[in-house]
């Protein structure tokens, strides 16, 4: 994250876009931020056939990716700086079956060194969500060098 | 998994990487089975630039895929069967630096309902290799239709 | 649980109140239901000195124990039946210091074999509720004899 | 943990022993530090009736917090210091019945501000172990006043 912390929804989401683009591995899945405050975040990911396993379904390495990198955005917002996910735990509730994901998270608990976020991820079919994801974890500030 | 059930390390091995290439993801990412036995997963993936973030490390989500993906051969060869990831929880220890992810798994508790498992991930760097990743979770089998 | 599922609220405290009793940890610790209804549980314990650590808190053994059982209380009531925690998960966010803890658990997710649920548990001082955990776990029925 | 660091494990067994002492709630429970040394340690825990469930195995609260705890030691001699556990993760994967409890743990990655530890909780019945929870958790340093 630059030194200028964004101020409004509005500026974090561009602020959020811009840094999703700077990761190769995002715009190779074609992740989106869809929404970005803080202390929350949404991210949208289109169900490419290359997203899926042999089942048909998303990936869980998508979903879980998508689960990490909301919860990495919620935690950095809420923190108001450059920001990684320590670790996170994520149950897999149904199969993500649709054309796209899409990824809440927020932080639940702020402090200093750390946020704890939560986050649910969506399977979009036919214009209807279905959680299919549930997942929590912890946001540290990434050291100042 | 089919029916029949591999008697041997080359057996296993032989089916996981055929299960692994009717996953359109893990071609598009380029995971390969490098070990596979009873209750025992080895995957590995060379660190092609596509799969890194924004500081030149692998990607959290590009980790957390391979554990995910580590977590479920162990338990499904350890199961008999087909199976999957309920959930898993994924400690960051290291940032992934490299040209190439190990992903070492094993079955720690083996029932009938499910496998508990705990995966290690490292980063390979000039031939040595550094512990980046601390995983467990619990596979379960795939419900028979 | 009884096969008989209550199917009110009042029904399902009284259920659960007299669950509680049958446990004798729960009985030693002192812990109390204190709302409980369909995918809904509190959990109530007074913070005896008995239940502390070294520096004045409740220990974490306490909190883990009273996120568990709300947990399972739940993802129990949401199955409809007698359930145990199959894993959970838990964040310590602040030193639990006060006269109570109070532990409120919600099914995020029920399915027919399981029920993703979350938990906060909070410290109550001089009548104001502060959260100190956050907990995430996984609830299956308990298989029939 | 005192400024002096044990440097035997002799003398961390002595230092976990007296420290176990020092919390009030692993008096009342019965806990025992058994074996301790950088970065390993093993707690024990006779089963007494006032620590089981209704099925009359040993409550789930009491195995976390054993896990928790065993966690904590592990985790606070491999960072050399006073510690806390940030978050542990656990999964029960038989019920705990028998005479005793024994958690074994270890740290699998150190570093200055973390370390992530693993344990395995068995019980001990007729003299015979059996694995009934694997856990791992983040041990954190006590932020110095």
């Amino acid at each position: 994250m630059n030194q200028a912390i964004p101020t409004s929804a509005d500026a974090w989401l561009s602020w959020g876009q811009h840094f999703l683009k700077t990761q190769p591995f995002s715009a190779l899945i074609g992740a989106q931020i869809t929404g970005l405050d803080r202390g929350r975040s949404e991210l949208s990911l289109p169900l490419s056939p290359q997203l899926l396993q042999q089942h048909g379904f998303a990936h869980g390495g998508v979903v879980s990716y998508l689960a990490d990198n909301a919860l990495t955005f919620a935690g950095g917002t809420a923190l108001g700086g450059d920001a990684l996910t320590l670790e996170f735990k994520i149950n897999y509730v149904r199969p993500a079956v649709g054309e796209m994901l899409i990824a809440r998270a927020h932080a639940e608990a702020t402090g200093k060194t750390q946020a704890v976020c939560r986050c649910n991820v969506y399977a979009v079919k036919d214009g209807e969500e279905k959680l299919c994801a549930v997942a929590q974890g912890t946001i540290v500030p990434v050291p100042a060098k």
